[in-house]
């Protein structure tokens, strides 16, 4: 019977050894750490997954935080101008709740569902010069983790790097003292020119606990941040986040408790960048074997519209269907077409991403936010995408969709909002 | 709102037209002839309709034959030697019973069917000259039908043309004195090296009469009918395709009836050849605006595996689904996209259908076919597949394929039949 070697336990390859497992095909996860390394270490990210991923994970039977996520719907989204004084407000209902978990738990849990199934896991890390090896043991090898050279074995796309840098400075974190905004949900909050600040309810030790997504663009308002490093100064850095919040969201300072706001615990927060980057979704080893491409190692998505761990997602369940439905021989002809399949996803993820992460924003997503702002069927619509790519990305690819969806939708022509001009959708909360 | 205009009204054209109809999408039919013209003219093939295509039929509501085929499940192959033995013998089941339909009169009634549920419908044939007009008109026009410049529109794909002229002369004909072999089904009849005789249980003018489709290969032990039309010697043909049955189909010939053989009508015979040939399934006009191509256009395959009409339907869903899913502008990514999706399907059905066109045939599908004899398990996956060509072509796209497949499903090592042996499955009727 066919054996996969699925290389890295981050949501991809957890989702696709569980879909594998579930439907009796042997797969062995190569896991470079073991739960209770992941619970003890750096908040790796604060994803939040949206519906079609909460519905994958009820598909394989680890949806184990439904009940303490179904009250967040609810996502505000607020543009601010000049000092911190809102220009644009509105707000979108996900028809599927979004959970903001933390993977060290989820990515654990997982990993103890697999086994408690009867799974197999190797522990330890897995370098490029091991995947002969594991070729050999494998009918197929999939590799969703890896850093340096493990990453670079698939080739970059010729238009997988459309930024020669990071377009964004990633500061992220855990925070005690800060209220969810009510009715309770997320809220995405953007300065033009200078970044985004997402407040998002999350799922972590102790339980509901508040996050903070500062995506730093140099040079702008929120440029502070960027230059300090919580391990340096802790009481710096929490200094300099209230600040920011008093400053730039002031709406959000009134939600502090100065007297115990500040990051949980050392382990979390996590600062950085990266560039985004697109890679083949298959490279051939030098023994001849075939080995695909999942999740990071494929594609690096800015977090700013939270689709890294949805497409990697995703993409474990096309990559499983793939191998359900031909499981031959792993040869280039499967793994082209599984890529396609993938790919296909994920393109929509990345180019909608690399499109809201330019500067300035592009005219056309200025205004579909704008009218987002009057029109809450155009809101919900765009609240919603975020858990299906591919609209929102039809919507955006260009400006003549855009007006085409306009125009169809009732946004008619749309003029620039003028500072300080607070506008709503009727069902927002100010 | 959205308007579709599709030039031609043949299975691929019908499908889409309906399917669009039946989701409230406005669509224009433009049919180079009308009802009566059709049932007036020239049969134009001799297609089966395989399982999915008459749930497709189900899904429009245009399953109108379906008591009159639901028990033509079975599908008999037949591999002869020399004078007429029969080497190799095997029966399959269909899952889903085949639908062999006189296109004159399917074509007919779903124009009708198109007609009565308000659909629009322009009757004329259509140039290369007149889409710029028609692409004004609407938001997008689909191509699935055109000879000449029409199809050339269309660029040739670089891996569209496998052999430079055609494999099989094809002569096609409804024949009164050939009683169905029992119990009632298809029967394919291959002489390696000299072609293939399909007798096909077929829905005509006047009720269930027989098809006989010869697959020509020049110069073999079939060539002589290559030679004699129809129209120039009725008596002729009728009698070289009698001798060809005694010559070298013994156990049709048993099933003749000499006083009232031969073909039913004059228009009931087609006789000629055509070069497989695989397409661009989208093209830009002069003025900018983009096209699509469905059915024959975009593929020309070979009828020997009866992949043409079932095809263009798949195609027709396809593309009828794109077309739901994302109808804000038909640009050049919606058009890749679409075209993505159909290839998909469309490779595999050309892909199987050159495979088993080469002479002699490759030595994996001889050992899959041989394997089949004696499996029933084989025999049956191998006829079903004829409805889902992928399946078939994952089989048969590599020997490591084959050889994967054999040894998972116990074909083990296996040897070429000797002359006379007359193999056959537990199931089989000789």
């Amino acid at each position: 019977m066919t054996s996969i070697g699925i290389v890295g336990a981050g949501i991809g390859g957890l989702h696709l050894a569980l879909y594998l497992q579930q439907h009796d095909v042997p797969a062995t996860l190569y896991a470079e750490l073991t739960s209770q390394q992941r619970l003890a270490g750096r908040l790796p990210n604060t994803a939040v997954h949206w519906g079609p991923t909460r519905e994958r994970e009820h598909a394989l039977g680890v949806n184990h935080w439904d009940e303490q996520a179904d009250d967040w719907c609810v996502r505000h989204v607020h543009f601010y101008g000049m000092f911190g004084a809102r220009t644009m407000t509105f707000t979108g209902m996900n028809d599927v709740p979004g959970i903001g978990i933390d993977h060290r738990i989820y990515t654990s849990t997982l990993l103890e569902d697999f086994l408690a199934r009867g799974g197999d896991v190797v522990y330890g890390a897995v370098m490029v010069g091991d995947l002969p090896a594991l070729s050999d043991r494998h009918d197929l090898v999939v590799v969703s983790a890896g850093r340096g050279s493990m990453v670079e074995l698939f080739e970059r796309r010729s238009d997988g790097r459309p930024f020669t840098e990071p377009q964004r400075f990633i500061c992220t974190g855990i925070f005690d003292g800060i209220a969810p905004q009510q009715p309770i949900g997320s809220s995405i909050n953007v300065i033009p020119g200078s970044g985004e600040l997402f407040q998002l309810p999350f799922l972590t030790f102790g339980g509901r606990k508040t996050a903070l997504l500062t995506e730093i663009i140099p040079g702008g308002q929120l440029d502070e941040l960027r230059t300090v490093r919580y391990e340096q100064d802790p009481v710096r850095f929490n200094a300099t986040v209230l600040r920011m919040l008093r400053t730039s969201f002031p709406h959000l300072a009134e939600l502090v408790d100065e007297n115990i706001f500040g990051i949980t615990r050392a382990e979390d927060v996590l600062q950085g960048a990266i560039t985004p980057t697109a890679r083949r979704g298959y490279a051939q080893l030098e023994n001849g074997k075939w080995v695909m491409a999942l999740g990071d190692v494929s594609l690096v998505n800015d977090p700013v519209l939270a689709q890294g761990a949805n497409t990697a997602s995703a993409c474990a369940f096309l990559l499983g269907e793939a191998i359900l439905a031909d499981n031959l021989v792993f040869d280039e002809m499967w793994c082209a077409r599984a890529e396609a399949r993938m790919w296909d996803y994920q393109r929509a993820a990345f180019e909608w991403t690399n499109h809201m992460l330019r500067t300035p924003l592009p005219g056309n997503a200025t205004k579909l936010i704008t009218t987002a702002c009057g029109n809450p069927e155009v809101a919900r619509s765009f609240i919603n995408n975020y858990a299906a790519p591919q609209a929102n990305w039809d919507i955006l690819a260009s400006d003549a969709r855009t007006d085409a969806y306009l125009t169809r939708h009732g946004g008619g022509p749309v003029t620039p909002p003028s500072a300080g001009d607070d506008r709503a959708t009727t069902a927002s909360t100010r």
